[in-house]
């Protein structure tokens, strides 16, 4: 077995290695390699190759950087006034060179690649240079005239900021050795632990983010006052201290204490962010009350609010919740952030119960709504990530643009796709004393304490998973929830629980023994819960663990995609892709509509004819790299 | 027949006489009464009793009134610093006081009340003492240090203010005989001549509504410079000339000229106050091409982006149209101000073409968005106005609340609704060389130059139009579009065209004569165009020109709304209500089918069975008067 790592100042890379209350614990990063053919290690490439050069070019052409170097000129000078003003971005663009940096981190440690060194070397220097004599670090407080740290903890992000530095300083300690970053990261921690301690200023921050930044550096460095620290700011939040702005208490989760508050409300990030971090304070202290808090939590965010892509938040306006069942596909914000947040919280609810369902969250999450994010060249990013593009949609905004940008003037959502896919390896897979267990379904080898796995498969294009043992022990396998009918055939060892949807499969396996896990793939129609008027009267179609849809540069000629009905009772038919959009297309039959010309009109029961055609759908993660197009998700039944 | 108004300083209420190319034209305030014991005519008593001491009360509390004083004071004792800061409410707040005083002035020429006289002069004194020696009054401006006037017009607001002080002042003077504010208007205008003329600088306000009021201060002075300053207004708009700020240029409908700007978008109420200021253009100069652009617009806004009750906008992130047939009922904004403006534009458009379908659509808002907004009391209000309330609604934000509020922190609402109510009966009626034109089949008294038409009816309750007519010329009363089947009867006189849905009935009428119009007023099942995904699969319930709604307060204990599934093929029966809601409710039947327990499941051909259940319906413009509670206008089908 794996036992729970305990490691201080050792460069054991690993997402979330919780000391005290898991269930299962992560595997090194390094005891993972994931198949640079899948999909999951080919994106993992792409990002190396791709998505982490663009971060560092757009850190420099935005003033990201520029904003270390002024203030680092303006002391080096003693000309303090010189360094005030002209700050770019937005207040947290801090957070962009953090999170682009705990990117390169992993990347380091995934890949051992020299390539960004003398950048480290460079940032760390500047860091250094700007990071005042008590610890304190912030390009945009620090440039203002006037302004005492921590003076408006509802909007400034300065404890966020600091948590990207500490989980920054994290990975590129556990990725590459790293004792620069860490050592500026636990001057920020320590300045945090002296200045909001029980004896001091009771604040939070606006944007939850620093209470996993706090756990994870305390499992990195022992430091057991910055867990404390943690659990302050846990314990904090919802007694309205910050200055409830124009979207109230509850943007911030600041209405009720978080064993309270057990709807998803709010900010979606910010949300999902402070669950993680609440269910990381459980999985060290292991308060039951937290763990029961956001399994209810967890229920609300999943079981009424979720995107059927693993997108979270249905409100532009502030980027939040909307009520439960309100799910619109045209308007669904589903912003990037917040599908990452959502896995990692996932992550840790699956590292604290060991159940499958968490770990069916972060593969729907993953293949769908965060594969979609970024194009099939890794330098162009969504946002927003909606189920439905309408034909004569204004795309000209940041906000909902038509397709992909390289770039967002808050641009939290590419660096924070890098540094997941650079870690992306540590998620896949756990071990417990039992053995290993393999959580995501992917290519590669994973290794354990006592057994070594190799798997093989095309998955999710086809639901074939070949697993090769090495050493022995306990093999489980996740069974897709949609995954009935699922079979094993197994040539050495015991199979100890058969393959059952939304379960695992356990084998007890012997040294050289194939476990052979076969998964339905018949493309299925999805309906969704009756109260989610949105898309009454439709159903989407999934293949596997990928949500498909429909897009205009698909239909014919003249038809536009508003005018489709799916004709559930003729069968869907399974076609190689050959332009490099998706290994997998479906043909569907449908009735083309025609369009009608009167906005209300009077309640006729007789239903409306078309004229028929085949449509093809793509993998929704695929969509939008054909030029900007109408598309849909769930198609209106004829 | 009633000649367009060509009065230069008289004092002939009425709203929008525009001089030179009106196909019909209003009747002045004096020459309409509203049957006090009729919906329309109550709500404007319930205006005059309630709602306007309610405005005048909340401009006090809230400091609207304090921003005058405070400058005022400064100016008396020559210090300009003490009237720096302390600035209370948005930018705009000067118009909460202008609209409340256009409330008052047409209140004065509706009833004679002298109630206000003191106020009125109290207030006169007050901005004559503010009011810079160059005519330029704002109190946020002028309440700044170092901020030049309309240095930002993209959001200060200040010409948007000025345009209210203006029709206020024309209201004042139209309705009592005020001199005092007109002079103070003048000023301002005058200033704005001299300032932005052509050969000053080209600037328009972030928020067009100048338009109109110089074309409204021009008809009433005779000024012809304003009617050109309105011009340059609107000829200077889509050019992009405002700092686009995070919404993009459309968002002030300034990314086109509005020759061109032909799709209805951006923010909703500026799209409206401009179109109506355009066509207030047209109707003074004539230019087919504005004309024809409006009409493109309007096809736009209404047969595309129109919700049912005569809401407009469906995004609250920035008070937006969204895309073509994006009409989410949960989550539409349809501001109150947005119904407003557009029941505004219409107006002209139906002086401009004397086309019924105008009038339809300011029968439509009036009874339904904007009846809907105002609380049964007169002193609450809704600012959105959402078509569906969900169960387990977070109602705690001002964004969305569950009931209507007395008074918000933007609240250009609620004195919107005082001057529209005040004015209300000058929008029923106009006429035209051949006589009058009844238009919102109100019960009153309706005076034109050769005729003179008494009005009973029960409408909107019931369907029976008795007009009698002394004098005589031609009668013209709007035959709704719904009203397939009426009939009418008449005693003495000609009819020249039969009642057609959609367009006037017109008869020659001999002095003494009435003339029966009777509409059918059985209950219809409505439904959207395909398009409109977020009510597909429903039906919404209309009787005569109102839109009905069920409640939760009207349901079996145990059963929530998002349950009820109605059955078309039972008829919907007519009961009298009686407990102050409403007239006429409506019995439904429908199934109540189990609550489902999981969001996404295989899509399974076989249709929900659930309970019967009789659901009685109320008119939406009565919803929440009963606490807070779930409510749906649009209901899925069995």
């Amino acid at each position: 077995m794996q036992a729970a790592p305990t490691r201080t100042h050792t460069h054991t890379p690993g997402p979330a290695a919780p000391r005290k209350h898991p269930q299962l614990a992560p595997l090194p990063l390094s005891a993972v390699q994931l198949d640079p053919a899948s999909l999951l290690g080919g994106r993992q490439e792409l990002n190396a190759a791709a998505t982490i050069p663009h971060c560092v070019d757009n850190i420099e052409r935005t003033g990201v950087i520029a904003n270390f170097r002024r203030l680092a000129e303006a002391g080096a000078k003693a000309d303090a006034d010189q360094a005030k003003g002209a700050f770019q971005g937005p207040w947290f663009a801090d957070s962009d060179l953090y999170k682009t940096l705990e990117a390169i981190g992993w990347e380091v440690g995934r890949s051992g690649t020299g390539q960004w060194a003398e950048l480290l070397s460079d940032l760390a220097t500047l860091l250094e240079q700007v990071q005042a004599a008590d610890g304190y670090l912030n390009t945009y407080v620090q440039g203002l005239p006037d302004e005492e740290p921590f003076s408006h903890p509802e909007y400034t992000h300065e404890l966020y900021c600091a948590g990207h530095l500490m989980q920054a300083a994290v990975a590129l300690h556990r990725g590459g050795g790293d004792e620069r970053f860490l050592a500026i990261a636990r001057r920020v921690a320590d300045l945090v632990v002296r200045s909001f301690g029980d004896d001091g200023r009771p604040i939070i921050d606006g944007h939850p983010e620093v209470e996993t930044a706090l756990i994870e550096l305390y499992r990195e460095t022992g430091e057991e006052s910055y867990l404390h620290a943690a659990e302050l700011q846990v314990e904090r939040r919802g007694h309205r201290t910050l200055a409830a702005g124009r979207f109230g208490s509850q943007y911030y989760q600041d209405h009720e204490p978080v064993r309270e508050a057990t709807e998803a409300i709010g900010h979606s990030v910010r949300q999902l962010y402070l669950a993680a971090g609440v269910t990381d304070l459980y999985l060290e202290n292991g308060d039951q009350t937290l763990l029961e808090a956001m399994e209810q939590l967890w229920d609300s965010a999943f079981g009424t609010k979720l995107y059927l892509t693993g997108g979270h938040g249905s409100r532009h306006r502030d980027e939040a919740y909307g009520d439960p069942y309100e799910l619109p596909p045209d308007r669904a914000y589903a912003e990037t952030c917040a599908s990452i947040a959502a896995l990692q919280w996932c992550w840790r609810m699956l590292l604290a119960t060991g159940q499958a369902r968490y770990a069916e969250e972060m593969e729907r999450a993953l293949l769908n709504a965060i594969a979609a994010s970024t194009t099939h060249t890794g330098t162009a990013f969504f946002y927003s990530n909606p189920l439905q593009l309408r034909t004569g949609h204004d795309g000209s905004g940041e906000d909902a643009p038509s397709e992909r940008l390289p770039w967002y003037d808050c641009a939290c959502c590419p660096p924070n796709l890098a540094r997941l896919y650079a870690s992306l390896h540590g998620y896949t897979a756990t071990s417990d004393a039992a053995g290993l267990q393999l959580h995501l379904l992917a290519a590669g080898k994973f290794t354990a304490a006592t057994l070594i796995a190799v798997v093989e498969t095309g998955y999710p294009w086809d639901g074939d998973v070949l697993v090769t043992v090495s050493g022995q022990g306990e093999l489980a396998i996740r069974v897709p929830a949609w995954a009935a009918g699922a079979t094993v055939a197994v040539t050495s060892g015991q199979v100890i629980a058969e393959p059952t949807p939304g379960e695992y499969l356990r084998v007890s396996c012997d040294d050289g023994a194939t476990v052979r896990l076969t998964l339905p793939m018949a493309p299925r129609l999805v309906r969704a819960d009756d109260r989610v008027d949105a898309v009454r009267g439709c159903v989407a179609i999934e293949r596997g663990p990928l949500v498909y849809c429909v897009e205009q540069a698909d239909l014919p000629e003249g038809i536009v995609v508003e005018q489709l009905r799916l004709d559930p009772s003729v069968g869907i038919v399974e076609e190689p892709g050959e332009d490099g959009i998706a290994p997998v297309r479906l043909r569907l039959s449908a009735l083309a509509i025609p369009l009608e010309t009167s906005l209300y009109q009077p309640y006729d029961p007789a239903s409306a004819t078309g004229t028929p055609v085949t449509v093809t759908a793509i993998p929704y993660h695929a969509w939008a790299n054909r030029g900007p197009g109408a598309m849909r998700v769930w198609l209106p039944l004829a």
